[in-house]
């Protein structure tokens, strides 16, 4: 019940655990089509250029980057937590120009931030914001800053990491660029993949860059010959095979149930979860409307020693939860509510330890 | 049988099934631990910086190179298949300057040619060179290679992913200061993770650098912080954790077996292959002094139909050879005995099915 890996059902684990083939089979050239497909329906998109990067999130992200960044670019990067952050180091070592736009730890982006520098900063090339930020659990209004982003002919970079499968994601009705996720939030698949779709707008930029993608790796235009080619598919490099079996069983799962229903599950159980959090005495750091139903961030309360309580929940109850990354380290714990994680069970296991652990002191000591 | 992905083991794909752990979590700390001193004992060195990356083999060719050249700097490339002219292709992009010395397809690089080149072409700070040619089935002497480039000062990058395992690598003896693996070669792991090691001058180097590396990614300075911090653990990515599961248990079975009598299989058995395909009539493309008993690369006889052949075989015998790559389209079949897939048994069974196949028509026609 960390912020990820989230727990993977035995029904993905047995998948992943099938026999190798190789990563050119006519059999597994089929699977990479439809895991394609599963990834647009939970993108909500039409994306051609939609495929899970072989790689965990933060490669997923850089190769947003990478792809869409060249030197001396202006990028402005929404920053309210250790993502937006990452991202502004990317743009820098890209050797583009970051604009910031920040908001408090804990609150979400204002759109109203981004427009006045949209405005004040002429020639924004991309506008790059996170969706759920993980170290916050804060959920911002990326809609909204991708529909400003395109009044000002900039391209978005949105990092859906956290939000694909536990809240709404539509990339399509955004008119979002890039967006990357990675497989262990609310998939439910063992980290190692990061899902990426890039707009036709995207593509056809890539193509007209002035400067080659600085990674080879990367290059969406490389890429495409293996995970899309229209006819023969040419090698690139050698694709994760077990894990493509897992991400493809996730995702079988979680369009199963529905992404209606995956997102309405989210809500319902996590309301739970805070109730019971605030029943204990613990205050939940972000604001009703931009709280993210898969990650509840709580305050540590005063006198209580953060990492004291997450070592007992792991060794006493075997329950991990996560601490607090950045400004937040020693100040808050991060309670996962993701993917098959995501039950009434969970929460009342993770109420009862925590609540244990709280009122009673260390048993070792 | 092809280039890889090799087969799996039960033994490894149970293991990589098991239920997830946080990344964090203290048991898959001294997890990676123990799989970064497996990996040291597989590349025969005693290098701190040697460690998965989170990404296929040509990921971990990225991460040697972004991290090993600047903007400017001359680059040796050796290349006399694929992945050299990969390489190239990485340096370019990186904004070094690639200096290529070639050997044509199907021979290994001389390192006379280097040492002319070295001579001629003063300050290359880095050589370049692929160990085991998987587009050809070539060892290339990367020890002399190695040693020539420490006399002229260049650091050195070595490919490693067909030869770790299946032959000795051994980087220390060599003084090679990064080389990169694959899992899905002769370690028999699924594909999705780039063994790598950096020697203590590589890693000053990197601090040393003019410039930031240009992937936050891949930059070891960062990830040394994750990978072989000496006490806290410092979050960087979220660590592919099945995938570490199969890689330490395919390490495990190849360290039981023992470096070295996996080194003899290779070669006791390929032996028999090469006998039987020159019963069969083929020729062996590569001069035996150098050739890669776990990757055997053989002529398509004249008028015989390449594509025609490998999809009989997977079609009606299950079973997987590779084709040629680049200039050997076509025109080759790599036939791979790696890892867990060198037997005795597949050996016979792809003489006969081979043999089935060039001797009788297309049964479907």
């Amino acid at each position: 019940m960390g912020p990820g890996p989230s727990p993977v059902s035995h029904r993905v684990l047995h998948a992943m655990s099938q026999s190798m083939v190789g990563h050119l089979d006519p059999q597994f050239i089929k699977l990479m089509d439809k895991v394609n497909d599963q990834l647009r329906s939970c993108f909500q998109s039409k994306n051609k250029m939609t495929f899970p990067i072989s790689g965990p999130g933060t490669a997923g992200m850089e190769a947003c980057f990478a792809n869409l960044v060249e030197p001396g670019d202006k990028v402005l990067v929404c920053r309210n937590g250790v993502f937006g952050e990452r991202m502004r180091h990317m743009v820098q070592r890209l050797g583009g120009e970051p604009i910031i736009v920040d908001a408090e730890w804990g609150k979400p982006i204002d759109p109203a931030d981004v427009e006045r520098e949209l405005k004040k900063s002429v020639g924004v090339k991309v506008v790059a914001a996170v969706h759920a930020e993980t170290s916050t659990g804060v959920m911002s209004d990326v809609g909204a800053i991708c529909a400003l982003s395109r009044r000002y002919d900039a391209l978005t970079i949105v990092d859906c990491v956290t939000s694909l499968g536990g809240v709404p994601v539509d990339v399509d009705g955004w008119q979002c660029d890039a967006v990357y996720s990675g497989t262990q939030k609310c998939l439910s698949a063992p980290p190692g993949l990061s899902p990426v779709s890039f707009s036709t707008r995207a593509v056809e930029h890539v193509k007209n860059r002035r400067t080659k993608v600085v990674s080879w790796f990367y290059d969406i235009g490389l890429l495409s010959e293996y995970w899309s080619g229209e006819t023969k598919r040419t090698y690139h490099h050698t694709a994760p095979i077990s894990m493509i079996y897992a991400l493809h069983e996730a995702l079988t799962a979680l369009l199963e149930e529905g992404l209606s229903k995956s997102w309405s599950r989210h809500r319902t159980i996590s309301s739970k979860l805070i109730s019971g959090l605030e029943g204990l005495g613990l205050d939940v750091l972000v604001e009703p409307a931009s709280r993210l139903p898969q990650l509840t961030v709580v305050k540590v309360p005063d006198g209580v020693n953060d990492s004291e309580i997450r070592t007992r929940l792991l060794d006493e109850f075997d329950l991990e939860i996560g601490g607090g990354l950045g400004q937040f380290a020693g100040k808050a714990w991060r309670i996962g509510l993701m993917g098959h994680g995501c039950t009434l069970d969970n929460v009342d296991y993770c109420l009862s330890s925590l609540g244990d652990c709280l009122r009673s002191p260390d048993s070792s000591k």
